[in-house]
């Protein structure tokens, strides 16, 4: 205060200019300014204002639940007898779901799912996780100690993404991610204030993944930074494309010559459509390729309860499987997680559900398959009309979707849009976008917000 | 990979000297050596190692659940009924307690708690929760739109540190906390690589907060780095003090003067057992300061499900509002946010029950208020008595528990057992906890763990 008791006239002690650089930097499209516009043309549209369509189709993230998708009957089910035990006495209940519910209790504090669990995660589920991911991998063993139940995926990628950024300048941890990406990578990246290193698929083959594009993007990399990590999506998002079983063995071969750390994205694994594709986990092969690799290639997966045939995106459970990571590094990746004390416990018993789902005999078992069939048939359904569609308008076209939930098709702006698009200053595929929105309802991410080639123009659905 | 075709033998990619420095230098009491300990010794009991006692008391953490506290009904009715919606048919769960679910529901997409919400948080809940302030604060207006869903108040803590940390070198942000404080603090501060400016509590007053020693603290920061923050957490944990307004009134005018942003951790607001003691929140003493102040000094408030006579630990609630914060920071903000999609959708329907629990007339409000007063007497009951017993043992003594969930009582250790300490390089309340530990199985988090003054030793239970 001055002399006369009036506090001096200063400005804000937060401001634009005297906040976190980095966090200036972080770009998130997917929730970025068309959505921002989306919400506010609905809000418009309530308060009565005349538009060429009557709702906002949002489909700007992969929100099953947003958009129609019934929730599985015997996870809710689970869900709200852990909420609610007084409702294991109810005869409406199956005992299958009873019985899921008691043992997750058990392994609760107080028997209570509303009582911090161990950072790492609920015991019992972790152990589920392993067998889970035993099974999928055709019997390659998993140990409960490498997994960490998370807050949806997200949370395990930075923090995975936190551990390995270090060094200043040119020796600054750089971070390979594809384009176009899923931009949680570059968010993250530039809040940690680490490099992005971009490597692109290729969009004339299937958004496949090149060995040759790799290590130019490398190379290239290493004249300014420290390229430490690989990051994959398989399935991909935002491009839907499967990678083979070579591709991966490609890839893994590759992070161990050059001594990159390797993260997979694997939240997309059970929505795998075209013929002639399936998923291979970045696990199953690493470990088939024999001892000189799977001794020593670090690898961190990630899958989660938001998508496949679940889409519980509400509940932001997930896992991740780290290996061969050193162990003192793990102790303080354990340190670092117990920061935040624990993943949510209702997000973490939904995905002991998911990796410890009905079985043959159990009395939920033919409603369970039959809800779970039902939801990944219309995905696959949706996944090839999508494509056929999208390839008949001219000026679109549009690869196969081979999985996860999305198609990435290129649009051909003409030369006028794209000056007109120019001069607002403003991505000629945001300007498609933004025009889309405005004049049918329909709430697009552009390519922009996910990277591609330069010219190239492109939007997410 | 070499010519012969084998690969070349290097080391991990990722190893504590090639990890995050910041990350290395996080330190977490509350998990930490103590409690693994406990878990180790727990597991030793279950595998029939015989010990002088029959199980672990893990009195480490506030974790209510797991200490036997019976959740709140009405809350977990609620919970169920958004989980699973089939049982809004069910006559057993009351009206008051389907009508929240079904508001809550409307507010969702598709009406599920699994879709994503909107990552500030959700519509309704934001509004309840600004509505609860208000007449929490006696009339002072809240706005929905200053209001952030969080994942437990720890999320929103670090997100608001994380925006505020800036500089390099001497112009570094420095964030004042209190010593003792609860490590979540000194934790953010390392893993951001900002600087911790501590302030001491005053023991001898009731661990009252000196402005003088807040004069101390800054200048002596001033010398070395840019201190722009001062924590503040009322009810204290772990020092269990409760501020009076006049103390708050002279933390605000010192705020306003050094030109500080003010943190204000009120996550033990209902926790408040000293006769003459209440609480006053500091969004409440701030607007009755007048404009002067009102309109100027910028204010972060938290608070969550986790604790007060709820204890929903698990679901990771919580919610802060921010008051007077720059409108382009509130938008970097909203961005930052908006990269973890969404706080855990189950956690914000708690979030609004707390904020919007049973009233008067309706038909759960009788049970609600008996179980809220039981939970709030049980724990005023404990207050009293560890205080008492506590003075009672030659060698400790403790300040009256006042208000939140534990007590801080200091201990005198003979000079030989400070010795044996520090031969076992380990500081010496931590050797005693351990001791306690091992002799008792009461696992208690050591003084050193929350910070404390030079030569002075303490617990938290």
């Amino acid at each position: 205060m001055s002399e006369n008791g009036a506090l001096p006239h200063r400005g804000k002690v937060l401001t634009v200019d005297t906040m976190n650089a980095n966090v200036k930097k972080v770009d998130y499209a997917v929730r970025g300014p068309i959505v921002q516009r989306a919400v506010q043309i609905e809000k418009e549209l309530k308060e009565g204002v005349k538009k060429p369509f009557e709702e906002v189709i949002k489909a700007n993230i992969g929100d099953a639940h947003a958009m129609g998708q019934r929730p599985i009957t015997f996870f809710r089910q689970v869900m709200a007898l852990c909420t609610y035990p007084q409702l294991l006495d109810d005869s409406k209940f199956p005992e299958d779901a009873k019985n899921r519910a008691r043992r997750i209790l058990q392994s609760c504090g107080g028997n209570s799912i509303g009582a911090y669990t161990t950072s790492q995660g609920i015991d019992c589920v972790r152990h589920d996780v392993a067998n889970y991911i035993q099974r999928r991998d055709g019997g390659i063993p998993s140990d409960p100690d490498n997994i960490y139940l998370t807050t949806g995926a997200s949370d395990g990628i930075v923090t995975i993404l936190k551990l390995l950024t270090a060094g200043e300048g040119r020796t600054r941890t750089g971070i390979m991610i594809s384009i176009p990406q899923y931009p949680l990578y570059s968010a993250s990246v530039a809040e940690l204030g680490a490099v992005q290193v971009n490597y692109y698929l290729n969009e004339e083959k299937c958004w496949s993944l090149d060995i040759s594009e790799l290590q130019r993007s490398l190379q290239a990399a290493r004249e300014h930074c420290n390229p430490r990590v690989l990051c994959i999506i398989n399935p991909g998002n935002p491009t839907g494309q499967v990678q083979s079983r070579q591709c991966i063995e490609d890839v893994i071969r590759f992070a161990a010559k050059e001594n990159l750390f390797l993260m997979a994205d694997e939240v997309y694994q059970d929505n795998v459509y075209a013929e002639g594709c399936a998923f291979h986990s970045f696990k199953k092969v690493l470990f088939e390729m024999g001892p000189e690799y799977s001794s020593k290639v670090e690898l961190a997966s990630f899958h989660s309860t938001s998508k496949c045939y679940m889409g519980e995106c509400g509940f932001r459970g997930g896992y991740m499987e780290v290996i061969n990571m050193d162990p003192e590094v793990k102790a303080q990746l354990t340190k670092l997680v117990s920061v935040r004390l624990c993943p949510p416990a209702p997000g973490q018993a939904l995905m002991d559900l998911v990796v410890n789902s009905p079985q043959p005999g159990e009395p939920s078992y033919q409603t369970f398959m039959k809800e779970r069939t039902a939801v990944l048939s219309a995905l696959a359904e949706k996944a090839k009309l999508t494509e056929e569609i999208l390839n008949t308008v001219p000026g679109i076209s549009c690869n196969p979707v081979q999985g996860a939930m999305y198609s990435f098709p290129r649009i051909t702006l003409p030369e006028r849009a794209i000056n007109e698009a120019k001069a607002k200053d403003q991505a000629p595929d945001m300007f498609y976008c933004m025009k889309l929105l405005e004049e049918t309802g329909i709430c697009l991410v552009p390519g922009s917000g996910f990277g591609q080639r330069e010219g190239t123009y492109h939007f997410r659905e």
